[in-house]
């Protein structure tokens, strides 16, 4: 395994935390980003950098064209069937909110069904909750298995003729499954409803096809995927794009102007209103020329294998609770534990100590915090610049962490 | 003057188009970058790079201490009275619909008035048009006088008892006239209105103080002041923040969510769903540091004596028509100008042909250019790192494309 050469990539990886060499394991909050990706952004800033769409000139024309051309790699990368149906935005909540503003705005009435899973991520259940509000529609929640997957037979039941909006994340930030988005789409399409999946924790772990998986929305960030803060993509359906009032309003996003009527641009133009995050959509186009530099064969193999060195080390320790399935074939590259009886911050800071990195908390997830019967977790998670070396560090300092806590 | 000092210190200005040098005269439309902004993300991604207000471990409270240590730049800069009246958005387009999406829906209704300006940019224009179309509520625009400054006579008339909210540029992106922004906010409170400024054309060029301005909502890009694309900012008076139900929702806005309640962080958190674009701000405080060492005297002198070489060029020429005051001390270093008969895709193409770079269209200002009777026009903006030599290159060159058309 060539994992080495692909760490070197990453300068960050270098840092000494606390006189100790940094062992980043909270990927799944954002991941770290390789010197290419870094060198998009510098290049595109001393060379290439002006407003898109806005100029006749040469240097806006270029910096179009590389902007559009991103458009193209990341309609490719998910497999989206038209280039339109894919449009930047800030982030994988923006996307989402985007989604509820404007389809739910649009579309969701009184008693309408709009379901959800005990596992989503904030982003992926606030919106949704406070459209329900709005709307008086009802919200419905799938819950978990005893072995931490989601309760498909639930889902069977919960998704009805009622249901307009069913909305999923295709991997959990927390328990690390990955959900069958193919299954709960049947299932919405068979009932007449939408399928709406967030991609934030899946996109960079394994290939991604919006077609295969038929999701009608799908939303996903930049900087979860090696790329830049601030960019966010969302695709959607084109005949479902085509029936939407823009939720934002400004330059670039319209046809024709009057003091009191607009017409709106063609899509995607018509949903990137005002100057967009050139470097930022610059940025993710080189993380995703990365990523399939690296293959998904090495990813996935090197996830799963420092995934399962992970998981089966937390499950060797006494006094430890791991959340989420235990079958590493269920298993995505994030693992949740608590030391039992220590405040699971005391953990993250014990282990900071020694340079390892680890996120202590709800996860923006509290709903599935009340479901798991805790207020929090630790959590962490890897990425393919990690190393088992990496692990073994996080477990050592486990171990001294819960032989302070626990002698 | 050092003119060439802070020239050097922006690498893009080096590159040859067209086999000639790059002449960037658009800074309206983008800024160029410092190569201290550049190394400030380069810095951010290869040493800090962590998710904010989310770990405990040290990487992630360096980089929150660093994010949130800009907010207090911000707010300092534009000299708001309190941290937490400042947040962070993706752009001024965004930061002007969050105004429309969350006062203008709660506080505007059937019949009430929105004031805004012939001279708005689209991004603050659109949004309170498509809010007055949803609520029922009416706009009215401010004209210009004779030479082509806001009519101060026809706001007096026009912002009455029944206006709610006035809307308007601090600088206009076509004109470069300065509007009485202290007055215009004095006339809307004297009526029980609010004042909604976009700052975008103005944060760059002048000392921004929302306080002695007394503006209820000021909004801008960083973009236009040399930090990256991607990084808007918006400011509210802290007692009209507090009314406002967030427009967003997801990660970090949250205080205590449940499967069928939320209930929601303090401001400013409250308005920063998501991942905020965190390089995006720590570029935005470097390229703050950059302005704050070359000084307002410095930016101001050179944009002036830039801004009179060119205006001056350009009224000499027969056959030019300049839009926008002619006098200097009503001018800001924007000028949009025609060559008679001649189309400005036209003549901006000629003028790229030579390495000058300016912008040719409606400048998003559809409603100003119907105003002016004309469909777009040419434009030449200019910053501090421009210099008198490049005044003429665009002067020369555009005489050629004259004796080209006009012979």
């Amino acid at each position: 395994m060539a994992t080495t050469n692909y760490r070197a990539d990453f300068p960050i990886l270098n840092t000494m935390i606390n006189g100790e060499p940094l062992t980043y394991l909270d990927s799944a909050a954002t991941s770290q980003k390789p010197q290419a990706v870094i060198d998009a952004l510098v290049t595109y800033y001393q060379h290439d950098n002006a407003n898109v769409h806005r100029g006749v000139y040469t240097l806006a024309a270029q910096a179009t064209d590389q902007y559009e051309a991103v458009r193209d790699q990341v309609a490719a990368f998910i497999n989206a069937p038209q280039r339109e149906t894919v449009f930047f935005t800030r982030s994988t909540t923006e996307s989402l909110n985007w989604v509820a503003q404007t389809y739910g705005e649009q579309f969701i009435g009184p008693q309408d069904e709009i379901v959800l899973t005990v596992m989503e991520h904030h982003s992926n259940l606030v919106p949704w909750q406070q459209l329900a509000i709005r709307k008086h529609a009802k919200l419905r929640y799938i819950g978990l298995t005893s072995d931490g997957q989601l309760d498909m037979d639930a889902a069977k039941r919960l998704i009805t003729a009622k249901t307009k909006l069913v909305a999923v994340a295709e991997t959990s930030n927390v328990l690390g499954v990955t959900n069958p988005i193919n299954d709960l789409a049947a299932l919405a399409h068979q009932n007449g409803a939408i399928i709406v999946v967030d991609g934030a924790q899946a996109v960079a772990h394994q290939p991604v096809d919006v077609q295969a998986m038929d999701a009608d929305f799908y939303a996903f960030s930049g900087h979860k995927m090696l790329a830049p803060t601030g960019i966010g993509v969302l695709y959607g359906k084109l005949d479902l794009l085509k029936q939407l009032t823009p939720a934002e309003f400004g330059g670039e996003m319209i046809d024709n102007v009057t003091q009191q009527t607009t017409t709106f641009a063609a899509i995607p133009q018509r949903f990137e209103a005002g100057t967009p995050n050139i470097s930022g959509v610059i940025g993710l186009g080189a993380a995703i020329t990365y990523l399939q530099q690296v293959g998904w064969p090495t990813i996935e193999a090197q996830e799963n294998q420092l995934t399962e060195r992970l998981l089966t080390g937390l499950l060797k320790m006494d006094g430890v609770t791991v959340y989420g399935p235990h079958d590493l074939a269920l298993h995505g590259p994030v693992v949740a534990f608590n030391l039992n009886g220590v405040h699971p911050h005391d953990v993250a800071t014990g282990l900071d100590m020694a340079g390892v990195e680890v996120r202590a908390g709800h996860h923006c997830a509290q709903p599935l915090m009340q479901y798991l019967q805790t207020s929090a977790t630790v959590r962490a998670s890897v990425m393919f610049y990690n190393t088992p070396a990496e692990i073994d560090r996080l477990l050592t300092a486990l171990a001294e962490v819960k032989e302070f806590f626990q002698p």
